[in-house]
């Protein structure tokens, strides 16, 4: 393990217990479900990253929850740090001319059961190379989109911006927009949130309690999006209009999303990287 | 429509007829199964492309199967012409110097429902820039291999690659076991088979009889295969193991497949380049 200075521990530890909160309010809900069959748990996977020179690379540590309310549910933190390769380094802020990086982080997909239940996705992570930053995004995935779930979703993550900075709800959402369009399906994967990346307005304290406020923007907003819906009974026209928009969300991730054809194709852990992908899809 | 020299012409009423035989041994197949429902047929959708310049670009015939012994099968043809855009055709064998292109082929991907029987899939088709030249392959992708299974596929590959040159088997399944790697998985996309491009060996009348064998020994081999096995029962561990290996095979065909991410990037018709995935997949 390397040593890490003030803001790397911060950030590290800050992802840690947002995970924790988020596995117990994820299983919080697979209780309150009143579907057949247990409660479903998260089952942690740990695993160790060997660094492209061979040495200690850091690790992560997966949680994959298969429920009754969440088909699927994987929430993974992950510090990992050593050098790029140097291809590889040229393409990344402020490590062309110094390959050494570290990275600390949280990424979740959740694949509720119901189709009348959103999908989401969620990733923050702080990036250190020569430069310092932090990236990340919420996006909400509802197979069968709802006006009014849309609403509130977007007013959460707005407010979450704006107690920021005005500036952020604006361009992060717009981002979102760009990011997750998917030009062979003339669409976008989901009804937006928020992307953004290489933010450092010079302030690290600011920039890091606006990554902390995403994660608990999340943390209250999901739930209560899930509790208005979990219970509604669908049909089979709607199950199978979800299983469509799982192999449109797939489709996104293996062809366009960067860390998962970044990650895939530079060697990453394919476990943890492919944990976004749905846990049952159909292509007509 | 373009006005078609005699090589064209014969290539591409070559694809049509194999398509039609391979429309009509499935359906065969489909009739010959005693499972309950009726038997699938094929579904005939065509559609013309628009080339880059504007104008007249040809276009295709998709045929999809939605059966009781196939689950999916995709068999479609097209033939398509115009211009490569000038970042695109410095990409191209002989396109560098003028961008004006015909292709006409032939591709299919079959997914069986029985996980005991493979799927397959295939491809060849002639193109012409300022060179001119033969290209495909022919792969068996089961689920659950089967050592017999897959020497008896081989051998017939061999035989039909024999008859035109002792040196097409030893390379062009060498080139298939290259292509088919997943790196990120650590395995093979099935069990192997052959794959060529560029094939001119200055004897147009060979490298088509050639490709014209290939399309053949799928059209005899494969229906033994199905025959051999579409009665067994199976097990709900190996439907699931069959699901599985088609996130594999999706991840494969978004992620590295050339054809595929190139249609998707570049404007290709979305619904005859996805026709490949499968009708149903699991990701654990």
């Amino acid at each position: 393990m390397i040593e890490l200075d003030e803001q790397q521990r911060a950030a590290q530890a800050w992802f840690r217990s947002l995970r924790d909160s988020i596995w117990a309010m994820l299983e919080q809900l697979e209780d309150e479900s009143t579907l057949p069959g247990s409660a479903g748990r998260f089952e942690k996977r740990v695993w160790q990253r060997t660094d492209h020179g061979g040495g200690d690379g850091g690790g992560g540590e997966m949680g994959i929850m298969t429920g009754r309310l969440f088909e699927k549910a994987g929430v993974n933190i992950s510090t990992v740090y050593g050098q790029f390769n140097p291809d590889f380094a040229k393409q990344i802020n402020g490590a062309a001319e110094d390959p050494r990086f570290f990275a600390t982080g949280i990424s979740l997909v959740i694949h509720p059961a119901n189709p009348l239940v959103p999908a989401v996705h969620m990733n923050t992570r702080m990036l250190v190379t020569t430069k310092r930053w932090f990236g990340g995004g919420v996006d909400l995935n509802p197979a069968l989109p709802d006006a009014a779930e849309t609403a509130t979703f977007h007013a959460a993550v707005k407010a979450t911006c704006d107690r920021h900075n005005p500036e952020y709800y604006p361009a992060h959402s717009k981002w979102a927009e760009e990011y997750f369009w998917v030009p062979h399906r003339n669409r976008h994967r989901g009804v937006g949130g928020i992307f953004y990346d290489h933010l450092n307005s010079g302030d690290w304290a600011a920039d890091f309690a606006y990554t902390q406020d995403v994660g608990r923007c999340f943390l209250e907003t999901y739930p209560r999006l899930v509790r208005e819906k979990m219970h509604r009974p669908f049909s089979e026209a709607e199950r199978i209009a979800q299983l469509k928009y799982r192999g449109l969300y797939a489709e996104f991730n293996l062809v366009y999303d960067r860390g998962t054809t970044f990650g895939l194709k530079t060697g990453g852990n394919t476990d943890a990287i492919l944990m976004s992908l749905p846990p049952l899809a159909i292509w007509e």
